[in-house]
């Protein structure tokens, strides 16, 4: 049986409201990197809600802030939340909204319900974009689940050039225990966050039950020719790494695309040498960013693009070599979250439909620990990395509900 | 009838070698740049080498200058020459082959047939290839064609922010008498350049005898679309740039592929917004140079790429502005000049080809004060603006003879 949860749009609205005045951009930016001044605020302010909550709360050895509902039973915790940093600067709503879910979620359950049977917890990740430390992202979830390498600390850098482990000191914690915060005793993961795309909006639904992270890679790809006088030099003797790099670059995409959902292709990077415009180039680089949350569809969406890059520079004479920066296969969510949401959605009356994640998430990091699942929530336009994201209470208060109906299945019954 | 010139392949070659001397960059390089002190340095060789000559030397407003073979009969001037200045660096051979030619073919004419009939003058122009100040080039063949406008000297920058006007004032040119330098009493020009292209190599033959000097058009083109999420954004929801400036990309270099010689077209530059692999760009820029010695074809050949461009962005919903930023009509040779120059190359047994001019050079300034042709000597690979282009001794002295027996036809005849 699920009751019907309440959920106080009011309240909901203060908390992002207020939240987003640390690192505030502008009306409605915000600019909250880990372990700067704003991000200590808001994670004293997160603190501090979780304790007014009548949460107990913990900070971990990486300064992911969780608040904790003891469960009237042993065994592992059921925990929802997201990441509080930020673009530079970004909206928000991306991470925020789901550290404040969670939150608002474990208060409405405590108030309404009491002590769970199993033990709740919400929790803010210290950091997730990787947008002061171009090197990491996942860095508050890589933590939880033990994946930071010995040293990464005194190796990464920011864009100021100072290391991981020095910014981690001038907030008051040691990198040498950053190994503590690793953590076995999550039974169950659950992220709220914003779509960032627009097919919850397109679709006119307020809420998205995911089925999956999708698996994607990052190719860094270069094709190499001749450079030579733009004007001197014929069609038919050029080697032009452009001309190749084109047909390569309208090919991939164009081949996702006839796909079709899910799968995408992205190129959102180029460069050519020596990049004059009376100079055929020497070499153009290019990335190429492939995605499917579907393992097998993922390697055969790989092959396409890898095969059409070596047929277009062979049948040029051109020569190409690429990379990969990124390789993340597909992370599926867990079924039983997945029915537990949808049964409560339903129970609920909010309308869903099930999507998956064409972004990656603290979820896919926590999934090699945890049964893992999500809810979105309406991005309007599509929007996020940008002041302009936007959510409405409606929509959020909507999420909130699916979640803490999804965590009461998992911790009350 | 005419006679056969004899050029002495070792006074060509210590030329070449001592001028490059001038601004050497390791052991094949030159960087020359308009009124640097390499420049002046080569200028007063080039008029040292003209007094040797037996020619009288004048040095223009701009400093041009010039080596002069009085005729017997009044009227105008029958000029040959090139460049001293060089790219940054440059090789040896474009431009200063030019004008060491005509210098060794005034020198040679002189001391086998004595004074002609008509004036005779060898050239160095101060300066073409806009490596100095970038805004500029032509800059020795627009002061003699009374091409450059008031107060420009006070406008051209050098990329170290020194003024046109300065430079000139520090070679002790006073910039208020360019006007000075025009001339209108040139009857013919004639210029003899490396070829910079492949086609005299694989045609196998030392000397092409130019037909014209291609018209040319440099588009800047940007195509717009919506910057969002490489995961989050379904392919059949984007506006996606990229995939718009990719098909026109490859599709206007295929069509001047399929169009063969001479239309050439070339891409050299591009670059988007904002350029992170994981973001679908907002938008992308880049160039196009579309280039043909026919007025009609490269019309046609304009329109078909603009055509393209306005199809491809309204298909895909993006928004397309282009503007250019070079515009040069074709500029024919002198029939009469070519059949000159064509007769000279076949009484000497000296084999050519004719074809077009790609790049630009003085002698379409030149066109437009005077009839022009040009003489283009193979360059090895095709070859320019690089320290390694190269042109044999004896390549350049087939040029050089049938420059000499044109100017013997046009001079002494």
């Amino acid at each position: 049986m699920i009751p019907d949860i309440t959920i106080d749009p009011v309240l909901v609205e203060r908390l992002i409201v207020d939240m987003a005045q640390f690192g505030a951009v502008g009306t409605t930016g915000v600019w909250r990197t880990v372990y700067s001044p704003e991000w200590s605020a808001a994670m004293d302010c997160y603190a501090a809600w979780c304790v007014e909550a009548g949460l107990v709360v913990h900070r971990d050895a990486v300064g992911n802030v969780w608040g904790r509902l003891p469960g009237r039973e042993p065994g592992g915790s059921i925990v929802s939340g997201s990441h509080i940093d930020s673009q530079r600067p970004g909206g928000r709503y991306d991470g925020a909204l789901g550290a404040l879910a969670a939150l608002v979620a474990l208060r409405a359950l405590r108030e309404h319900y009491g002590p769970p049977r199993r033990t709740l917890e919400c929790l803010a990740f210290c950091e997730e974009e990787g947008s002061r430390f171009p090197a990491t992202n996942f860095w508050g979830s890589r933590a939880i689940t033990g994946r930071i390498a010995t040293h990464e600390a005194d190796a990464l850098r920011d864009y100021d050039g100072v290391t991981m482990a020095e910014a981690m000191r001038a907030v008051g914690l040691d990198p040498a225990r950053i190994g503590d915060a690793a953590r076995d005793d999550i039974a169950a993961f659950i992220e709220l966050h914003i779509e960032q795309g627009p097919i919850l909006e397109h679709r006119q639904v307020p809420v998205g039950i995911v089925t999956g992270i999708t698996g994607l890679r990052h190719y860094v790809v270069t094709v190499r020719g001749a450079a030579n006088h733009a004007g001197a030099f014929p069609m038919d003797l050029r080697r032009d790494p452009m001309a190749g790099a084109a047909e390569i670059i309208a090919g991939v995409i164009s081949h996702a695309a006839q796909l079709g959902r899910p799968a995408v292709t992205t190129v959102g990077r180029i460069s050519a040498e020596p990049n004059y415009p009376a100079i055929i180039p020497g070499s153009v680089t290019f990335t190429i960013d492939a995605r499917h949350p579907d393992a097998m569809a993922l390697a055969a969406l790989y092959d396409h693009h890898e095969t059409l890059m070596r047929d277009v520079a062979a049948r040029r004479g051109l020569d190409i070599t690429w990379h990969t920066t990124i390789d993340l296969p597909p992370s599926p969510a867990d079924p039983a979250i997945v029915a537990a949401l949808t049964d409560a959605a339903h129970a609920l009356g909010v309308p869903t439909i099930s999507l998956h994640s064409g972004a990656g998430h603290d979820s896919q990091v926590m999934a090699s620990r945890a049964p893992m699942a999500m809810i979105f929530v309406q991005s309007r336009d599509g929007r996020s990395h940008t002041p302009e994201e936007f959510t409405s209470v409606e929509h959020a208060v909507a999420g909130i509900r699916v979640l803490a109906a999804g965590l009461y299945q998992l911790a009350y019954q």
